[in-house]
């Protein structure tokens, strides 16, 4: 089944692997007139490249992005953007032996079993590579947010059990440091921790956190289509997360009504609400407030301890993961989940644009309707 | 925006408002052949049906399940089945000083800013009973994959900061108390917290968990379209929902990869997992391991307490929800989960047949292509 | 697979069979604020009504619709409008003879092949009647269209080799006769050509035509999603279909690129076309001109006449196919033609909305970016 | 709005502009373990690269195509297929002056409406070019539906008003003459046709037939979903074809019930027809008889003799369209047909794996349900 595509008018389809020839993404129903270029997409793909940090894999991929179609003169043309990143880097022999073994932790034994065999070069499509495409992607959909007055950012909120704390938040520290931790001493310890990982050669988890600023108030369908429903769906279709929280998410389940209830208020004529434990979305719908997600994000399974497993041809055996692997993806998950974000809100925004017959009488320049 | 359709080759299309003449589903790609009568779905339905404890709000609604279409002598027709529950208690009355007055916590300012005006008549769409068409839709997909050896079962995990101890889950409680939780010490303890909340005119949340076994390995497309995504969708759709989270979840963001990665070994022939923090999903493929899902919901909005909020016009105001209201929704909310996620793997799971040549060669008796 | 939903963004889901206890349909999608009452549909429903004319069958159907959600104080809130009409004429006892043998011309065989069985009363899910269905959300997406001042309108073009001529065409006249043909001469005509049928047991088919004005230019996208696609669909999706043309259609075929193509010019600003031979339609976008559609109808399969067949346990035998039944379904299916260009056309206006950055920035009251 | 994606399972995405730096396309969805590599697609390119005859245009486009991905040790692997063409020939230059006006016959004008400019290089996205990608795609879907023993084939069947005669049809003699006419005779008129409209600087149409073997009863779904539906729709996509037939088509429409349904017998204990008239589809469901379907395809728009137009700003003008232009696009548009038939065909057959319960128990290695 076609599986690569994400979003309805505002849609991706990536398509690569690992060590195949190239990566990429076609973004089709980007609107005409977006100011566009090469150097717009590179800036978000730079920030998952590997080889930023001692954190990161040393596996020198420029990744740099050629735009295929669908940009002219410098802007876009309303037709499909074709992006491809060439693979410079195609050792196959570092993966030759893991041909026959399922790693743990891997869809290496799921993609067996469903397509009958696999390309096991680097993990193949199951790749954190295939990220890339997502990052081109949402690369286009951020900028034409942007455009609205639309910004999203995410950062890293805690990696393993060190967590950001609030009172010390700062977007400019968020900047400084390779974790991308909005918070100068957590970072600090982020980094001890990961040390010990590698040192012990395990890895370790983390949470990604990201808001959206300046959405319209009613984006997102009641019922399936919510606003939520959809950015779960987006976070989720990242490789390693394992959980999705909207607002207060679980903790929310805790709460009591009189707690949660975020009140509304009147500010220079505005519909205001003085907390936001909705994280931004009521009944599916965008309410005006910043909109807060935040995605949890599994340890690497790629590790150097050895572990039990099996083979292809059902013989156990032990595993040792060699090479070189981040003790952690969740900075570079950063962009992803931003990326992601964009894709869902800037959809979701176009999506929102039909809902009420006198908004689209004046689109169209027919006298509204009197009732 | 066409936003009350779910699934691609198994669909749901759900309608209906609180307080309109009835509500309903049509579900859409129902293999034929399926033996499926009315009682089937009510067993469903009268699991989500008010008035069943002191917990749940007393509207006395038969919710009475006539199926109009897509079933002949006792078996599906592969056509669509459309169900339709009439609504005989529709006392607007009780509603009325609601048309003006945006209630905290649910979805009345979202509804007129997205739509201009709405259905104030208890909530209209935006209301609980908006599960029922999921419900009833539900039942169906359960039974499919029933006949196919798959079962889908959830249960009251939490209630507030009342969770169920692993050490005394029993299905079998699970059934007897009326709040679905598989731990009577639990549920003992959840009973009070909610007449606490109850006598202080306040209310609850909680978590639903909820178990898919049986499902072969493979189900779920790599990318966008994994299951765990699709489920995420399917959770975060349910309107009070505001997290979810597969396997170990948000716990997995603090574990290490030599703790997470779950080690196969062979049994008997097969591919087995000793641990299973996964969830049962591997790179968004069922990995033959119980599939484990988990919702947390919101505490009931609608509370007796007085709470600040502004009307339509912009006026501040004091509001305290009157009529009956339930405490909590969680024991409600179980079926309603149960189903989403139902309908999701009945939906992935026909998709997943069109993975591999050779079985679609065997599917339409074509000699299996040798390589 | 679900195949009973048609729209993207304007959906229609439609169930029911012919002898079944109802058929409806459910429209999601439409916008909120369009006036709307059952008498809207209702008139649709009455023009496909059988029983009109000696030329079509004299079941006395009422075909009462009800609205049973999406529309509150006479306007459609944005939530789906599910309509149900009872069917009151369920005399299955006519039909009985028809569960073994497969009708020539009918989906009787390809239905039992592919499901394993049918629902053989009256033709169940294949029969002529599940276009109510269609017709009710036809009439409000006509609804719809009409508030933006675009008008959908069809009629009869031929009945067998009896065309309407272009020099007697008179809407005036289309109202007035049962065969909706706008040519007094050609309807008398075809109305003997339709009793020589009856009296030799024999049907005929036609041609019905279907015009849209006021389109506003550009509706349709380039490559797959273009409007004439998406309308040739809309066609062929009715039962006895066989062809479909948009402006000259098959003459456009034998016809020269100096006489097909339409030149352009000024009037009073606007940029018109001398001639029409698009009919409407450029790269599979709205021109500004009248768009024109065309579509084959076969004659109808239930014939008096005796035919040879076989039976579902593969026995030869001769059949004739008793009670009375349309010599000829062109009339009636007039009003489904239109529904179905009506439908397509709402739909592909509202995706048109997303195309230029600088009506979205409109739109959202964002300033409109220089370049 | 994304509008360059075509299937539902099996997924094509194209892209590319016809003076860009390439054109492209992704197919999504292809089950895993199909042979294929690049000499399958190319050989399916050439059938439609410029410069074969003297009656197709002289641009020496090399049109080699590279798999970028989804394909490992020469088969798929169930991931997204990227193929890229390189556009070689990209001289701007002959086209600079076709940016202020708009050609007859052109999406010039849409185009500029919809999105506020266009890329007019050589038609940009409207290029005939775009099918490239359509025709790379249709390869992959052909040689799919082939190792299930299907096959499709289409031809010429008219040229102007010169049409194949049925008692000379020849597929050898088809694959001799650049025409793609199955009739040696017709071939030779239509030559002296397109020499005439040469030297009168005009321009044909003509009839493209595709044929379809080998398909299991029952492919196709019921209503909206229809086979020929679909089949209609792709046609319609291709830029030139205004009229799409199935079967008898528009004759069917003058035709009566008697003459036009077709009667079944028993061979050999097989369901078959005596006749055709259906064009192998009842119901929108195949049945088991060879599809047949027919395009009409407009003449050639651009056109060296003078023509009447206007320009973006609003002034009228003559035009003559400069450079060497096909005098007809038919033989051209040949594997174009035949791939989009192939690409309906093959998604419609996935699709048709999910309608009985008892062949899903079976894939699925679950015992039949007995009733």
């Amino acid at each position: 089944m076609a599986g690569s595509e994400f979003g309805t008018i505002f849609r991706v389809t990536t398509w690569g692997e690992s060590h195949g020839k190239a990566i990429g993404a076609v973004v089709d129903g980007c609107p005409a007139g977006l100011s566009l270029c090469e150097a717009d997409i590179q800036a978000y793909l730079n920030r998952r490249k590997p080889g930023q940090s001692r954190f990161t894999t040393a596996r020198a991929e420029g990744d740099q992005v050629e735009i295929l179609s669908g940009v002219f003169e410098g802007r876009t043309t309303g037709t499909p953007i074709s992006m491809m990143i060439r693979n410079t880097d195609q050792r196959s022999r570092d993966y030759g032996d893991l041909m026959e073994v399922y790693r743990p932790g891997h869809a290496d034994y799921t993609f067996d079993l469903k397509y009958g065999f696999r390309d096991y070069r680097g993990g193949g499509r199951s790749s954190g590579r295939e990220t890339a495409g997502r990052v081109a992607a949402g690369a286009i959909a951020a900028r034409f947010l942007e455009s609205l007055g639309i910004r999203v950012r995410a950062y890293t909120a805690a990696i393993g059990d060190v967590a950001v704390d609030e009172s010390r938040f700062s977007w400019e520290e968020m900047e400084k440091n390779r974790l991308y931790m909005p918070d100068a001493l957590a970072a600090g310890r982020a980094e001890k921790l990961l040390e010990e990982r590698m040192a012990e050669a395990d890895s370790a988890g983390g949470i990604v956190e990201c808001r959206i600023w300046g959405m319209p108030v009613g984006v997102g369908e009641p019922v399936f289509e919510k606003l939520d429903a959809n950015l779960a769906k987006a976070m989720m279709s990242i490789g390693a997360v394992k959980g999705v929280e909207i607002g207060d998410g679980f903790q929310a389940a805790s709460s009591r009504g009189s707690e949660n209830n975020d009140h509304f208020y009147m500010e220079q004529g505005q519909v205001r609400k003085r907390t936001n434990h909705s994280g931004g979305i009521l009944g599916g719908m965008s309410d005006g407030a910043e909109i807060r997600i935040r995605a949890a994000i599994k340890p690497t399974p790629s590790i150097a301890r050895s572990q039990r497993t099996v083979t292809r041809s059902g013989e156990e055996r032990q595993i040792a993961i060699k090479g070189r692997h981040d003790p952690v993806i969740v900075p570079r998950a950063v962009v992803v989940v931003e990326s992601m974000a964009a894709l869902t809100a800037a959809d979701m925004l176009l999506l929102s644009m039909t809902s009420r017959l006198d908004r689209i009488q004046s689109f169209f320049g027919v006298p509204v309707s009197e009732e």
